[in-house]
Parts: C-alpha cells; structure tokens; sequence
C-alpha cells in the first residue's frame, strides 16, 4: 500500500441535545430531537435542504473512553452473538471515529438543522451534511 | 458556537480501479468494481463482514479540482433544476470532502474487499468500512 499521509478536517458545526453521556446499546435514540448548529459562513450552504426528508449526518465521536483499539468486537454489546470484526460493526472504537447517521429532518432556520433520531452527544462535532437520496443511498 | 480544533485522520487503506479521471455526472458508476486494500494491520477488522451484502465506504475526495468553494451549486450539475445549497447537495467540493457511498460487497480476501458500485477515483484514500445496517441506515 503506498504511504498516506494525514488528512486534516475542520468542523463546521455542533451538535446540541440533551443526552450528555456515552448511552449502552439499548437507549433508544429514536426519539431525540437535536439542533445542528452550523457556524455562520454556512448558512447559504442550507438553502433548498428542507426539500428532503432526511438528511445523513456525518460527526467525530470525540468521546468514546479512551481505549485500546479491538479488532474483534461484539456487535451492539451483544455477547450473545459472538465477536465481528470491528469494520463489521458500528462501534465508536474505530480508527477514524467519524460517525454517521441517517435523521429526520424536522425544521431549518438559517445555519441551524433541528434533526430526530441523530446518535450524537450534546457537543459532538459535525464534519458534514448530505441529503439522504433514496436511489443512491438504498440497495437497489 | 464554541470553537473547534481540527481533527485529524489517517487513511486505512486505498481504493484500486480502473477509473483515473474526474468523470462527470453522466458518468455510470455502478457496475464498477473496485479493490479497496485495507492496511494489513487491519486484517483482523474484516472478520465476519461478508455477512453484509452491501457496505457504506468512507473516502477522502483528494482530487476534485482546486477551486473555491461555492454555496450554491447546481445538484449533480444539472442547470434545469436551479442551484442548492452545497449541504442540500452531494457535490464533492465541500468544506470537509468525505465522501459516502453504498456498495455492494462482493468479495473478501483478508485485507482486500471487492466491492461493486462505488463511485471513486483510483488510489482514493479510504477513511472507514462500516456495515450496512437496514433498519438504521434507511427512513423507517
């Protein structure tokens, strides 16, 4: 493989909720309402964006423990299940934390997204935001 | 909003294939099969993936062309439709260019995944492997 050299992002925005701490698998996130608030240079960057439904939400999982990195883990916690590889799971232990997850899109207000169903802690980064198209991000 | 500090990522593997140049957005990427070679550190990581018919590819668009970035752009370059705002779109010229896509996994050789339909460049960095989970990754 040849040499890679580091890639550099800038967040572009923040997350704001009410869920502080790292939930088990179990909490449901469905019904979590939070505002995406983008810096302010953003703004325009959101027009027209309230002609979907969804949106897939792209964020550093800045606050996992910190740990060891597993190549085998269990999927959800699930120990019923036996351990998957790591890149066969959405664990939050992974090389490049980068979260992603598909939420509702409620209400727009400029630079600020009010999102449903987003698995992010209060204060969570935000690297990007994408339509969800149903052609394009669904299996055929 | 608080201010942020730059994130930094290093690439877990590249992308193999056979398409050099940016193509436009006619251009038909699904039946394209690619190689993405993980780091062989990661080798473990891919255990038990090919459970998963499809997978969502993180990768760094590390070559759209050198130019400002635009707030509004025509979605998938086309004019018919008016311009939207860059988040509204999925244009690669974005403040952070991650790019995401569904693809359906074909093969799995240790380090290496065959997979079909993703629509990057050859020698693409590769940022995240993650599983694509019906239930989470598509509107209920």
């Amino acid at each position: 493989m040849t040499k890679q050299r580091n890639i550099i992002l800038k967040p572009i925005g923040v997350i704001h909720n009410d869920v502080e701490d790292s939930r088990d698998a179990s909490f449901d996130w469905s019904p979590v309402i939070s505002n995406i608030e983008l810096d302010e240079r953003y703004t325009l960057y959101t027009h027209g964006i309230d002609q979907h439904s969804h949106l897939l939400i792209l964020f550093w999982m800045d606050r996992p423990e910190k740990k060891q990195l597993q190549p085998l883990v269990y999927p959800r916690g699930d120990k019923s299940l036996g351990k998957a590889g790591l890149f066969a799971t959405r664990s939050p232990h992974r090389p490049n934390p980068v979260g992603l997850k598909l939420a509702e899109l409620i209400e727009v207000h400029g630079n600020v997204l009010i999102v449903k169903g987003l698995d992010a802690l209060n204060n969570t980064p935000v690297i990007d935001i994408k339509p969800y198209l149903p052609g394009y991000d669904s299996p055929i």
